[in-house]
């Protein structure tokens, strides 16, 4: 048996405590809230996220860090990607620990333009070898239920990829190995992106066609970005790739498909999250993967389009003109 | 202006007929049933099909296939794949027109286990460089009600790319060129399996995640057949790859998707077809697509699986069971 401290009480931190639960480990949970780790501790459920998951009692919130560091073998990381660096601040020396880390976070550092592992070496100064990144077609509440999902933990460590996926594996719950950590989080910080694009199409009464044709061309402008990064074309073509893109822009319940929906329909970004008093990631990775695309020099059409509408305030019908009305050409260039 | 012969008045011929109206073309519209043709010429609507489409007059529908032939700048034919030869050797001499033909077609011939442009060279004598295939995330009804969509006309020849997709174009409907006629082909044909595998998780009560995960795998065994058979892997990240197979398991009214939710739900083949009226593409396509797979080499699990269950009535928990009950790997392989 292993212990496993988990920080950060969202759906997904909560749902994948009770994957590692369920993987015979041992989970210390860690929550800024004390009200909700009370109730967790004597509810085993978390009512805010996942109120139809009951946690195993192998699962202890707490909101003390060094309590739920100690001792620990693995420690997994899921909080919001833009709150990643404050909290690494006040939780204390994760390198101490010796333990590897894997980031369950889907997003780019606004300003500094990383990524999460990148953001988490230099805080930490735990060295390359010992992080990890999970991503896949995982929504939360599918895994909650036990429905059958795969997923990819992808370390520059074969040793540490195999380690965090023989720790999480479930007869529900698969997880490949692979060695492309920059492709995986890259995936999985664009994929929001393009999911605000699908649910801005939707949102204008536009169809499955339409809303393919997005995802293809997101797709292929992921690859081009991440190609200039060093990621391996590969690997958006796996789970990480398009399988998280397909469930997240399948998914109407997905936060970045309902905020992009809003806006389709011709709210601005204030009055959406005013409605849904929600915010998505996508909503702010798209303006640092646009700088960072930028920075390599390559060209995100969808992301730059989601950027206009999202924080500019264009008109959503402007973007579906701009990308139809572009020349005529052969489709692999 | 140029004159176009569509053979098929199904949905797609139907629709891509006023799509080439659309584009300026004169189109007569070749029909096997004597009622549907003057149904069609009086009340311009093909009412079995897409009753809320108004033709243009430009279109003129013929049970006649020499009147459709006859001054023929370009050829269309949309009909049933395993119906394509029998058809083709009724229609009378297309190649002494000259004139390219484009395949909207998806489907791999039973017992010979030829692409549908194969066969087209094989029983008409037409060169290779006059045979094209068009193939996107094109929803038939979407396209008939003027949403955005995007295809790939691919043919050997660049020139008769360019001119089926120059014939094609309008301000709602964006084709690209490309060379790889066997990828383009071959994910149209894939692309209706995967959707009844995808069908069947749905009628199992799964959800997203898996979903995602089977249109995934479903990919990356259609990219080691597609390469088996000499196609570029990239057509398979593009439009008439993941582009069309999003739209196809995304939309609940694929008649493909709707077969699998019944097979999902435990009922027989013979079943869902006489409660639903309708056969599926990838019902028949299912058995030549594997049979072209063991005559190259290549496994492809789910088409396997979904060959057990809709022809050997394996039970579809199984199929299940087995896919993710498999040795833990790295992605890549």
């Amino acid at each position: 048996m292993r212990r496993v401290a988990v920080f950060g009480t969202g759906s997904w931190g909560t749902a994948f405590s009770a994957v590692l639960a369920d993987a015979g480990n041992d989970v210390r949970l860690w929550g800024r809230r004390p009200e909700l780790i009370e109730t967790i501790n004597s509810t085993r459920i978390n009512a805010d996220y996942l109120p139809d998951l009951r946690l195993s009692p192998q699962i202890e919130a707490t909101t003390d860090s060094a309590y739920a560091l100690d001792g620990a073998d693995l420690i997994v990381l899921a909080v919001p990607s833009q709150k990643l660096r404050e909290n690494l601040a006040q939780w204390g020396d994760l390198a101490a620990t010796g333990a590897p880390i894997v980031s369950l976070m889907k997003g780019i550092e606004l300003g500094t333009q990383l990524r999460m592992t990148q953001v988490i070496g230099e805080v930490t100064g735990v060295p390359q070898e010992l992080l990890a990144v999970l991503s896949g077609p995982n929504l939360a509440r599918e895994i909650a239920a036990k429905h059958p999902a795969a997923s990819v933990v992808a370390a520059s460590s074969a040793a540490t990829a195999e380690l965090v996926a023989e720790a999480c594996a479930t007869p529900y719950f698969r997880p490949y190995t692979d060695l492309d950590v920059v492709g995986a989080e890259l995936g999985g910080a664009t994929k929001n992106v393009v999911a605000v694009a699908v649910g801005i199409a939707e949102g204008m009464g536009l169809g499955d066609n339409t809303k393919a044709t997005i995802i293809t061309r997101g797709l292929a402008e992921t690859v081009r970005l991440g190609v200039a990064l060093g990621a391996q074309p590969g690997t958006f073509s796996g789970l990480a790739g398009v399988g998280d893109l397909i469930a997240t822009c399948m998914s109407p319940l997905s936060r970045n498909h309902r905020v992009g929906v809003g806006l389709g329909q011709g709210d601005s970004l204030e009055e959406v999250v005013a409605r849904t008093r929600q915010t998505a990631e996508g909503v702010t990775s798209c303006e640092s993967i646009l700088a960072l695309a930028h920075s390599v020099g390559v060209d995100v059409p969808i992301c730059e389009g989601v950027v206009a509408i999202v924080h500019d305030g264009q008109r959503p019908a402007l973007m579906a003109d701009a990308l139809m009305a572009r020349e005529r050409k052969p489709e692999k260039t």
